[in-house]
C-alpha cells in the first residue's frame, strides 16, 4: 500500500547540548579508559587512518599518551619508502597544483613489502598496532599484517554493509575474515542500528560510526547522503545495547568523523560513544606527518575528484592538544580534560556512566564576546 | 465551524538528507534509467523549457548523453530565424539595459513556421522531440509540432489545475488535448497531491513537479507561494503511487525547479521523483545557447517585471555536467555519476527502489575546510 | 497545584508559504474588496497612522487607489500648522541630532483647532476620513473629528486590552465609546484572541492585529513582548469566525506591522486578515509627507528613546507601489497585483475565500541568483 | 532495558518572546520587589560577583538604586589592597599579554584580612553586604565575614549539586553550612529541577539559575555541557513552585548569565525567574571598576584556560543602566523601566504575576531599518 514519506529530525553536533547532573565527581576522579577485545586505553581517542594524521612516528606518541593511531595501508605509507619527501612535495605545491599532484602521487602501486614495514616501525615505537585497509585488499594483506605483528585490523569504506551486491566481485564476508583472521576487526562506517546489529553479529570487535556527518560535508553536497553525527551515534548505541542484552557481548562503538573541539568529544560519548576518532585536530598537531595539511583519500568513482588539500595549520603538540595546557579557550586543545570535567559536571564516573547524560536539543550560534563566568568545579 | 488554521512542515533540499542502506550496491550495477510513455531514457534528466539552456543543438547533445531536452516554443527559437545574433545581443547589454531589452526582444510575435523549423532541426539532430507550449498557445500549436515531427508535448504554466475559472477562456481541457494529439502530454507545474491525481485522471503522460520551491524564489518573494521541494515530492509521489495502485498504470513525476547539486538531483529521487528537470545547472555548460547567462520567462501579470537577467558563467561541457570526470566538490559536476553512488550507497538498484531511501531533516551549514575522509566505496 | 510552563510555535512571514489551490482563478477575476462597517474600499490596503507615511493629500491620493489611510491625530499634522518646514527640517538633520530634533518638535502642545482642520483636508480631497487618536485623548478630541466629518476613528495603543488597571486614570470604556460617537471604531493593537472576542463584543468596528511582529522589532529587543505576525493573525482570526458564527456580525481584522513586501500581504490574507495595514513600504512613496524617511512616535515609557529616524529612502510614486507596473522582483512594488495573482495561484475570487489557503511552514533565506523559470498562469 | 535517547528541545532567550496579556497595568503602577529570607530589594537586579563588576563602591551605589551587588571573595579585592592599580594594569595590557597577566595576577595569595576590609566598606557605604565563596573557602571565610558584618552569602561554583564525589574532600554539606552560619545562604548554580529542590530542602534561601547558558558560552564550546536559559529558568522555576505548594516556604531563584538586554530581562522574569543576575551590562557602566573590560574567573581545570579579558566598553552611568533615561533602542539602558512596562503590558501588578506570563517561541533575527510605530501605553 501507498506510504507518504515520513522524515525523522537527526542533529549533530552544534545543534545539541548536554545538562549538568544531579551529582558531580571530582574530574580527577573519572575513569575514560575504552577497551577494545580486551586491549585497554587510558583515554577514549583513536587517531583517524589519514595519511597526513598517522604514521609510525605518530602510532607511538599516540600509544604514549593512552590512545590509539590506525595506520592507513591504503596510501602514501605504503607506496612510497621514503615518504617525508613525498610530504613535503604534497606542502609545498601551490594550491592550484595540489590536487593533481595528489591524483599523481596516489597512482603508484602499493608495495606489501612497506605493509611489513609499516606494521613493524609501529611495533619497534612501543605501540599497539592498528591499520586500515579498504574492503577489495583486506583478504590480501591481512595475513600479511598480522605476520607483521599488526593487532587490530580496520576495515572501512564510505558505507560498510553486511551485504555488497556487486556484479564484478563476491564481496568481503565479515564472519569470514573474522574468523581466518583471528585478530580484533573494526569495522565502519555504518549510521545504520540494523547494519551495526548484523556486523556484530559477524563477529566483528567494534564499529565505526558516521556517514557524512557535516552538515557541509562532501558526501551532502555530491550525494545528498549525510547522517548527523549525534543521531548516528544515538542510534547505534542504541543497536550496540540491545545487543549486549541479548548476548552478553559488548563490542564498543566508535564515532568517527566532524569532531573539532572538546565539546564534540563530550557530546560523542554522551550520546552513546565508546571512543571517538579524531581526524583534523590530530593533523594540526606538530606530530602529524601532513605538515599543516590534511586531505581526504575519496574515490567512491573514478570521475569524481580525489580529496582536496586543506591547510589546517600546525598548532600545538599532539600532548598539549589532547592533555593540555590550553592556552585557547575555542575548545580545540585538552581534549582529554574537557571531557574528564564534563563527566565530572555530568557525575559520570566512566564511560559507561556518561552514556547516560542527559542531553537536549540547544542550537548553538557562534557570537563573540561572551564570558565563562564561574569560579572552579567544587574545588 | 470555525478552525484555527494549521500549519504543516515542509522541507527543501537544503533540509534534509538520505540516509544510507542496510545493503550497498556497486554503483556500475544501477540503473537510473526512465521511462516516459514508452520513450526510455538512460538518465533521468530533463532539461528546462528556457531559451538560455535548450536550442536544437542543445537538444542533440543531451539526446547523445542519454537525457531529454525540452524546448520552448514560446521564446526566441520561435521569434527570430537567425537566433544566434539575439543570445550574443542580450548577453552583451550592460546589466541595466538588460530587462528593458528582453521585454523588447520577446514583445516581437511568435512565427508559426518556425515552430515547425526547430522541431525538424531537433529531429535531424537525430534527438527525440519535446517542446514546451503555454496553455493559451496549445490548442493552435499541437497539431502544428505533431505534424512536424515532435514525440512529447509539455503544457506548462506558473499553477497549473484541472480546473482554471476564467471570465475570458474557456481553458484548457487536458482530456481532450491528450485525446485529440496522440503524443505523451507532460503537464505542469504542481505541487498538489490533488491536482497531480487529476491530471493522472485526464490521461497526461507525466507531471512537473515545483511552484515556487526555492526559499528565495520571486514566487515566495512576491506572491507568498511556494513548496520546498522535498516535500512537494513526496507529497504528489505519495499520489503517483496510489494513482498506480488503484489503476496500474504508472505516470512519472518529475522534480522541476531548484536543482544545483548532485546532492539535489539524489534527494528529489529518494523523496519520489522518477526524474529531475535541470535549469540553471544547464544553463552553465557550453552547449547552452545563452552564452553564460539564464533569464526566466515569467509573465504572470502584466505589470509584474519580466525575467531578470542572470550571469551564470559556462563552467564545463554538458558531458562533464552529466557525466564528469569533475574537478570540483561543490556537487555541480558528474550529476549521473554522483546519483550512481548515492544509489549505491542507499542500496537502490534502480530509480523506484530509490525511492524507498530512508531521508532525515538534517539541516546543511555551509561552512569550509571539511574533508571528506573514507575509502573507497566497497571498489 | 504547580504547572511547567509550555511554550507554543509562533510564526512570522519569514516562516511560512502559501500552497497553490486545486483550482485557478484568472486574477482580473478577483475581488480583493474590503467592508469596514459599510464602507466599501476596492483594495484591502490601510496605511498606518505614522506622520512619515499619511498628510491630507496622501490620504486623497490613497482614497483614490481603492484604499484607506488613517490620520495620525497625536502628531505633527495637529502640533503645526505650517507641517512641509518641519518634515523638511526633520529630513535635513544630520543623523546623530535626529533623535534629539525629534524629541523637541514632538514637544510642542497639540493644537485642536488643527484637529479639525486636518479632517477637513482629509475630505475635501474627496476621500473618506480616518483619524487616529491616542486612548488618553479619545474622549476629547472624539466629538471634534466626528463634527468635522471624520468618518472613521481609530484608537491605538501598543497594547489594548479591554481592561486596563490604573490608579491615575479610569481608562477608556470601549462600549461607552462606540455608543457615545456614533461611528465606527477601530481598536488595536491586539494579538489575543480572548481580547479580540472582547473588544468585538464591546461594538467595535475593526480589530488591528499586530504587537511587536518582527524579530527584529525594538519592543521584541527592549521589552521581550512580541507575537510573529502570521500566528497572530491566524489566532485573531479564528476568534473573529467564532464570534461571527455565535453572532452573525462580522468584525474585520486589519494585520498592521511588519509587512514589507508582496508576499506578506499575501500570507497576512491567506493567514485570515481581512486587510493589511502598511507603513514603511508607504513611506518610500514620492507622495509620502517624510521625504524618505520615517520614525516612530512610541512613547511607552518617559525614560525610554522615542522612535529613531530612518531613511527609507523614496522608491516610486504610491501607485505603482500598489498597482505597478514594477521594474523590481523584490515583491516591494504592485501588492495589489501581487494579491490578485496569488489569489488566482490559490483559486480564491475573494478575500474570504483567500481564507481558507493552505499555509505550511517553510523558512525563507536570502540568496541570489535563483530564476523564476514558467510561463505566465494560464493567460 | 536498553532505550534510546531522547532529546528535548530547549529555548533561551533569542528564541522565546513574551505574549501581551488579556488586561494592562499602569507601569507606574507595577511592584518589582523582591525577597531574600527578609531582605527586601526594590528592584530584582543583582550584579555577579566578578572582579569586573563589584568593588563596594559599585555596592554601594546598586544598594542605592534599589537592588543588590555581589562581591567576589577570591579575585583581586581580597588578594591586593590597593586594587585600583591592578585593574588599571589590566586594562592597559596589550591584547596579547592580557591572559598571561591575568594568569600572573590571580596566582597571588588570599589574605584573610582584605576579606574583613572589603566588608566592612561595603557596610560603611550603607549597602547591604553579600558576598560571594567558592565552595572549597566557605567554611573559612564564612564565619570572618558573619564577624566582619555580612549578610548575605553566596556559595558558586560552575555546577552545583548537593552530593559531590571527590577522593580528596569530603565536600560541602549545604544543609551544615545553613545551620552553623545562621545567614542567608544563596547557592549555585544549577539548572535541574532535581538539584533545586534537593538544596531548598538543605536550607539555602536563595538559587543561582544557569550553566552554559550562552549558545556561544565557552562551556558549550569546550565542554559540551549548557543549558540555554529559558529552560533552565522554566524548569526550576517549576521544581520552586512545587517545593513552595509542598512545604510553604518560598525560596526564590534566580536567573545567572547570558542577560545582555530589557527583553532578556523580562523573558527570565516571565520564565518563573523572582530575579536576575547581570554581568557584562553592568561591567559597561561608569562605576564598574573593570574600565570598560570583563573577564571571566573560570579554572575549572588547572590546564584550561583562565577566563578571556574582553573589551566591553564603558557606557553609561548604572543609574542609567538601570533606570534610564536612554538614548539607545537596542535595550540595553533603561532596565527596570523596562521591565516595568513590559509587565504592564502582560498585566502583571508583581514578580508572580509576571510569572504567569505566556510565552512563545518566536526565534529572533537581528535585522535593521524596524521601527518601533504604535502610540503610547494607555498614557
Amino acid at each position: 500500500m501507498a506510504q507518504i514519506k515520513e522524515l525523522k529530525r537527526a542533529y549533530g553536533f552544534d545543534d545539541v547540548a548536554i545538562a549538568p547532573g544531579e551529582v558531580t565527581v571530582n574530574p580527577e576522579g573519572v575513569n575514560t579508559s575504552f577497551t577494545l577485545d580486551g586491549h585497554e586505553f587510558a583515554i577514549p581517542f583513536l587517531a583517524s587512518a589519514m595519511d597526513a594524521v598517522v604514521n609510525p612516528a605518530f602510532a607511538g606518541e599516540l600509544h604514549r599518551l593512552g590512545g590509539l593511531a590506525v595506520l592507513n595501508l591504503d596510501g602514501l605509507q605504503t607506496r612510497y619508502a621514503d615518504t617525508e619527501e613525498i610530504y613535503s612535495d604534497i606542502a609545498s605545491k601551490p594550491r592550484e597544483e595540489a590536487t593533481a599532484f595528489l591524483q599523481k602521487v596516489y597512482s603508484q602501486p602499493l608495495q606489501d613489502d612497506l605493509v611489513s614495514q609499516r606494521v613493524e616501525e609501529i611495533k619497534a615505537s612501543g605501540a599497539r598496532c592498528a591499520v586500515s585497509v579498504i574492503p577489495a585488499n583486506t583478504k590480501r594483506l591481512a595475513p600479511i599484517v598480522k605476520e607483521a605483528g599488526a593487532e587490530i585490523i580496520v576495515v572501512q569504506s564510505t558505507v560498510t554493509t553486511v551485504k555488497h551486491i556487486s556484479k564484478s566481485q563476491r564481496g568481503l564476508i565479515f564472519s569470514e575474515l573474522v574468523e581466518s583472521i583471528g585478530l580484533p576487526v573494526l569495522v565502519g562506517n555504518t549510521v545504520s542500528p540494523e547494519v551495526t546489529r548484523q556486523l556484530m553479529e559477524q563477529g566483528v570487535s567494534g564499529i565505526l560510526v558516521g556517514v557524512g556527518p557535516g552538515a557541509a560535508c562532501t558526501s551532502r553536497e555530491v550525494l545528498g547522503i549525510g547522517v548527523p553525527q549525534v543521531t548516528a551515534t544515538i542510534q547505534t548505541a542504541f543497536a550496540r545495547d540491545q545487543y549486549f542484552e541479548d548476548t552478553g557481548r559488548y563490542v564498543p562503538i566508535i564515532t568517527d568523523g566532524g569532531i573539532r573541539t572538546g565539546g564534540d568529544v563530550c557530546k560523542s560519548i554522551a550520546a552513546g560513544a565508546d571512543a571517538v576518532m579524531i581526524g583534523t585536530p590530530f593533523a594540526q598537531s606538530h606530530e602529524a606527518p601532513g605538515l599543516g595539511f590534511n586531505w581526504g583519500m575519496a574515490t567512491p568513482h573514478s570521475s569524481l575528484p580525489r580529496g582536496t588539500r586543506i591547510e589546517v595549520g600546525t598548532k600545538a603538540s599532539l600532548e598539549q592538544i589532547l592533555r593540555g595546557p590550553s592556552s585557547l579557550t575555542d575548545g580545540t586543545q585538552n581534549l582529554v580534560g574537557a571531557l574528564e570535567i564534563s563527566m565530572g559536571m555530568v557525575g559520570a564516573s566512566n564511560v559507561r556512566e556518561m552514556h547516560q547524560a542527559e542531553m537536549m536539543v540547544a542550537p548553538s550560534i557562534k557570537t563573540e564576546g561572551k564570558i565563562f563566568q564561574h569560579a572552579g568545579l567544587g574545588s
